[in-house]
């Protein structure tokens, strides 16, 4: 760092996003993207929004706001974007997070909550999953602290049911309860239906994994009135001009379009069920994900091994070299071609440690 | 606010864009935007580069800051880019303001500095203008603070030599000097040949007005190696993939193609020439612009009366109610037949008003 950066960042440890080597062309698995394009009218539409770029991108968001309040069954007023969830998950730890409402989340779950408690100051508490890496409810029931779930959570894919949310945002009242619904189109249940009776609840949602946007940077959040008023006052306050034109132009094209998105969806849970059948007849273990990734690991070799040797033989997967999982990697369910050449490879690399 | 936001945010007032009305389609000279479109091939570059949306954006931010390091003649680890320069500005305030670190700026210019300096709980001293508008250097020479300048500034266009910011930098060896030089293009002097001897400062930048890429959201920072490590280290820590990849590649195209926008410029700063003109024969008092935008009051009407009248009849402009400037509006300079309708309707006003 330099002598003029803030001393309260002497010991921040930055997010670390998924390898994107360019020295060869791979199997790329390794970040939980889509291996779909978004409709083709999203596409039509963010070049139609190209044509008039000298213009402010509109900050009120207000049709993109509409078509999502829309398919989602609430109002206009429930509904808020942002530059991708990140910038969802950054304003939800500076409005709901201080010295009176510190945050808690799990030991193992989206590696960017302790960064982005720790770069707003919010003081967290982490609590270990159990040793089947499930999350126990009890530990959050009446913990009066702002929690963040991942549901389902990532890496390990393991979904909550919204009764359980329901219990921790009830006991909570005080606190905002965040859920991160990343990954919840690919099996989970959506704690949307929790919205009316618990007002405290934050769901916050992208269009990078079910609708096949991460590179536009989209995400959203749905909750009360008055906490998108809160967020709202934030995000004027931050970057009142948040979301690009482009983007918020296929946003909207591809929520208009919501039969792509559900075509998709099946398409990777068809090849996530594939996969785990293929990688079990291997002897891998696995936890039951409803996400569009898998978190295996196998008996005879160790979690960062794999990950290299996939690597050399062109198969990009996530390792995350931390206790608890080191043994674990996280694989993306891609295309049917993609999660074959997956396959494929890993019987050969167990052939030759044989 | 929800009971659940912070505290520290109850009196927090956020930033209020210029306004977006959708009743009627104006001439619209309130927002700084470009009248042109940024170069064919950056639309075409974004088209492409939204045929593939499912894949995430690049997080280094690769081919972008060579281009621009390329053209700004510095190295690529002295440039960074953000998702507009509001965020760049927001990432200074966190990175460079503390409690030893307080921030200073003017009392009249861009209007986001305090609402970003609360929202990350930097304090910070306002130093008014002289009254004639203009910046008094000495009030910053050796004043020990994190200094904000727009420059040249907003909304007055008034713009600081080199010179003078080489004092200030030079004179404030333990806290960074932020240079915000957003409307640089249309005539003022760029503090770029001052980064070999001044290492605290920070240059910020946007492609918002003289590269006509407003709705893109693409700001970027050029600064000495060690501080653009401060500022990736954080912008890692907030949001990894800040930037979306149609706005990378329609960026990066844009940069490849100085003329155009070398072009545009050169006719604003033409268009602003004749509408100062114009509007001083109507009695008109205006700041010496060189952004491109005029800053004008008329002894026979207030602001916000011309404001008014001005949106009645079709053409928009930015009226700040606020003290010292509330006789004063900002009108930016657009096309010739924009400037044309400006100068004929406010014709009309003063005829209407004799």
């Amino acid at each position: 760092m330099s002598r003029y950066l803030s001393e309260r960042f002497a010991s921040l440890e930055p997010y670390t996003p998924g390898e994107q080597p360019r020295d060869m062309a791979y199997v790329k698995l390794n970040t939980n993207e889509s291996p779909f394009p978004p409709p083709p009218e999203a596409t039509r539409a963010a070049a139609r929004a190209a044509e008039r770029l000298n213009l402010y991108s509109d900050p009120r968001l207000t049709c993109l706001r509409k078509e999502l309040s829309r398919v989602y069954g609430v109002q206009e007023e429930n509904v808020l974007c942002f530059n991708g969830s990140d910038e969802a998950l950054l304003l939800c730890f500076m409005a709901f997070c201080d010295g009176q409402h510190p945050a808690a989340f799990a030991d193992i779950t989206y590696g960017l909550y302790p960064v982005l408690a720790k770069v707003t100051g919010a003081p967290f508490e982490v609590i270990p999953l159990k040793d089947d890496l499930t999350l126990n409810v009890n530990d959050y029931v009446g913990i009066g602290k702002t929690v963040f779930i991942a549901n389902p959570n990532a890496p390990t894919g393991i979904a909550l049911a919204p009764e359980e949310i329901r219990r921790i945002a009830q006991s909570n009242p005080q606190n905002a309860v965040v859920v991160d619904e990343a990954y919840v189109d690919f099996g989970a249940e959506s704690c949307l239906g929790l919205l009316d009776q618990c007002e405290n609840l934050v769901i916050v949602r992208t269009f990078s994994k079910s609708r096949s946007m991460a590179g536009a940077r989209l995400g959203f959040v749905i909750a009360g009135e008055e906490l998108i008023r809160d967020l709202d006052a934030l995000r004027y306050s931050v970057n009142p001009y948040n979301v690009n034109s482009m983007t918020l132009a296929a946003g909207e094209a591809t929520v208009k379009n919501e039969a792509w998105m559900h075509s998709c969806v099946q398409t990777i849970c068809l090849n996530r069920a594939w996969t785990e059948k293929e990688l079990k007849a291997l002897g891998f273990e696995m936890t039951p994900s409803k996400a569009n990734f898998l978190f295996v690991r196998h008996p005879r070799i160790g979690g960062k091994e794999l990950y290299l040797k996939l690597k050399a033989r062109g198969v990009l997967v996530r390792h995350f070299d931390r206790d608890r999982i080191r043994d674990f990697n996280r694989v993306t369910v891609g295309s049917l071609d993609d999660m074959k050449a997956l396959v494929r490879e890993t019987k050969a690399i167990l052939e030759e440690i044989k």
